[in-house]
């Protein structure tokens, strides 16, 4: 647990070598491989890796790392990536009123379930400011003004970035994110969108799917793209819902999905599980 | 379990004095209700009620049962129905090629597992015959020419009303059934969709659950209606999936998702636990 | 959702016309059934029942109703009780350092997703005292010294009382309640456990479930009794766990599930679901 | 699905550079792993791992694998093995009367859905014959004596190695294979239990769990040992039953979890993925 570690995510085009020659790399320099993960797709022709290396044992940082292993990516014309699990990644929710999200994004920041730092938390109302406050994280009001909401969502980009935030969270944030912020945080941001997707894309899904009857109701963790509801989905899940549900039950019941979905889609992402391929995921669980 | 009991089955406007009115009936006449179930729909103010009721202590047989309660129905503008846990229904599986949900359909009659007969089996192929024949069920192939449906649905209704059915089970039965069969057996043909609905409406949807990139893919049990994928859901529920799982996984998968859905589809149906309002269920499970 | 409500618990021996003579009763005052349940026990010949009725169409007050009902309850010797939902039960959770269910059952009042009041929060550790308070909410730390425990759990009975609890939480409290006060709080202290009981009764289940290798780990909702971790279950559920969970993982993973097995089985509790007939329950969920 | 593969299962003692010996053995020789799976269990300090290989691709067959592999297996003090897709496992079921595992198995066998043959069916009864011989599978019916229990299970050794089975499925049989057996089929003998072990470890699990008044019911697939339940895991499920479910419910829902977790146990067994240590098992699902 307190052990540091590299991960090593990886994919490029599949051939035969790639596994011989990361593994030769890393053996050569004692490096000793602590979790692996491969996936080939067969219908790209596309390969995908994850390595979880004791940093310990390797004789340099990473810095030094990352220039020992740059022929090898080179030569396979990887895309890659190494991170350290000792420093933790920077999350900067972005929420609304509704607060069951946050509540327990917050709880598993304090309690060490989640590896991350929260510098501060944005938010168009000021309802939760106590609450976040309380935790002695700074609170950013910046309403959003239907007239003009790229005043607002540039002050938004100007709070993310002083923050030096790895990943965004729209944590039931009810704001559609702009194209161009979409673009500039690419990858990086993650909704929690309260219906089992495709089903019920856009508005108030738990008042359709309690007009068409369905007996499950879900939630869907996903990157952003400027797509609405169509980004790469990384995680689901769904709880049953019986005939005398009303629409209030399916948003209570609802609740429990979506933050239980939306952490574990984090832990997926600050774990760097999460590879994207066009549009889908390769979870590494 | 080999106890003989009706089950009544009810629904009406909802008023103050249904219960009443309805046990109060059972009490004089001796009845012990040995299961009960009710339903108040708020929001169309509607009110639905199963009672499984002990026969052998009532005076009357089941038409004796109907002139007596008829007043009381009549008073309260109800919908009803009574039927006999010892008079299995008769259920008619449609088929195609698939051989999954029938095979499971033909164990659970032969086991008991679920209470029913199966005066035949209907299908567009002869793949199936030596099967079903095994267990003493007689086999009409039917082929679908698709310059002529209606002649193949002439003889399938043919076959259908000759085996006194009372249910119809498209068990993968990969046509579509032309809507004055949709309308004559309104309420009494049972689809099993290898799709979470209202996701992948239509065909292909394991294709199209995989391009998505969907972490969880479904089934889902529904009475027909001429709206294609669009009728009453009686039950739906899901399995897992990976980025590992190619198009022949889902479909793999969805095969066990399927079955199961089916069965616990058709018992409700069987047990009289659905009642459909308008295009939702009310199911007593 | 705002309409008051009484809830009609019954429990008494099975026999003809319990049914007619509670629903008749409730018809001649004029009163809405909105939510009814009933269940007989074959084995044991117990019948069971749960209504929930529109308390403003009544002629009468709770008193007035159960002065009314008496005769009823007499004559069919029904163990009965009766509730208003506009009346909130005291909840008085027990904790220790472990501060995820406490953390989820604050959530869950503060948003209202749980009708219950929280008069005070009792700990042997001072840990949880901050954020307690944030709430509002008063925090009395009484330490369990292990040579004289008789003395605390005088101290805890008296906070008890004084709060006037109609329930009391063990949300991972970690300590044993002595049997005089299992008998004194008969049925009004809900525990929870972690471990699909009764799978690793006793301490340290999840070190147990790792060296045993199961593939899902649990938890137990139950009524503490002098017999431990041998009451009544209200609820369980199970999460999945891998080969390459360690047992931190399993802690970890098996917070999850405990705050929500917590959470749906007072939810129960506070619904007046929960029927205890010996060891076991009748949950109308 | 048709290419052919074989399949490496390495355990060993863990330490620098396996992976990197085992894969750039392969990569020298044309070999393109299509799966892989690794996993280094640090309680115990031992390493597992799991390749599929691209067959067609390597300059050798088996034989010549396992020539050319040896000096590094020694080097690293492996435990391996190799498999070839293309070569089914011969699994032979012994059951009782209940028929719901091998039905599901033998589905499973003639739909292609599991890898495997079945020489023969073995019975202690005669039940289950014209089933199993419509199939065109031998049916041995060895009945067990209670008074020379010793003569019966010679005589079902006798028909397994006849069989040259790799493995036997205790199908719901009802008898416990005497410890000469277990040894001499160490490994290759899987049971299903009817319970969610440990829990109701021993006979009439079902019973037991509706005594104790259990809220999910579970099976069990498990390496068999002369320790009566106690073998390694290898997959457990569990379905929620309610307070209105006999004990005939709770055998008749158990049947659907008993027959899938078995299913999924057997193939996690055929494609390799189960690796014991100890008195637990790794599984790369």
């Amino acid at each position: 647990m307190s052990l540091r570690r590299y991960r090593l995510i990886i994919s490029c085009p599949d051939r035969v070598g790639i596994v011989a020659a990361v593994s030769g790399f890393l053996s050569r320099h004692g490096g000793s491989i602590t979790e692996a993960s491969q996936h080939s797709d067969v219908s790209t022709g596309w390969f995908f890796m994850r390595y979880e290396i004791d940093a310990d044992r390797l004789p340099f940082e990473m810095d030094g790392f990352r220039q020992a292993f740059a022929p090898i990516a080179e030569a396979f014309a990887m895309h890659w990536q190494i991170t350290d699990t000792q420093v933790p990644r920077r999350v900067v929710p972005l929420v609304s009123k509704l607060d069951h999200c946050l509540t327990d994004l917050l709880y598993r920041w304090r309690s060490g379930d989640l590896p991350m730092d929260i510098p501060c938390v944005i938010s168009n109302h000021e309802d939760m400011r106590a609450y976040v406050e309380w935790h002695g994280i700074p609170y950013h009001h910046i309403p959003v003004n239907p007239q003009d909401k790229a005043a607002a969502f540039a002050r938004i980009a100007e709070r993310v970035d002083e923050a030096r935030a790895d990943v965004v969270v729209l944590a039931r944030y009810m704001q559609i994110l702009p194209p161009d912020l979409c673009a500039r945080y690419a990858g990086r941001v993650i909704n929690i969108h309260h219906s089992f997707l495709p089903s019920f894309v856009g508005a108030r899904p738990y008042h359709r799917a309690f007009e068409r009857g369905v007996k499950l109701i879900g939630a869907t963790c996903h990157y952003v793209t400027d797509q609405l509801d169509e980004g790469p989905i990384i995680e689901q899940d769904v709880i049953r819902v019986r005939h005398d549900d009303a629409v209030d039950d399916l948003v209570r019941l609802g609740r429990d999905v979506e933050r239980a979905v939306l952490a574990r889609g984090l832990r997926y992402h600050l774990e760097d599980r999460v590879l994207v391929h066009g549009n889908k995921t390769v979870v590494f669980d």
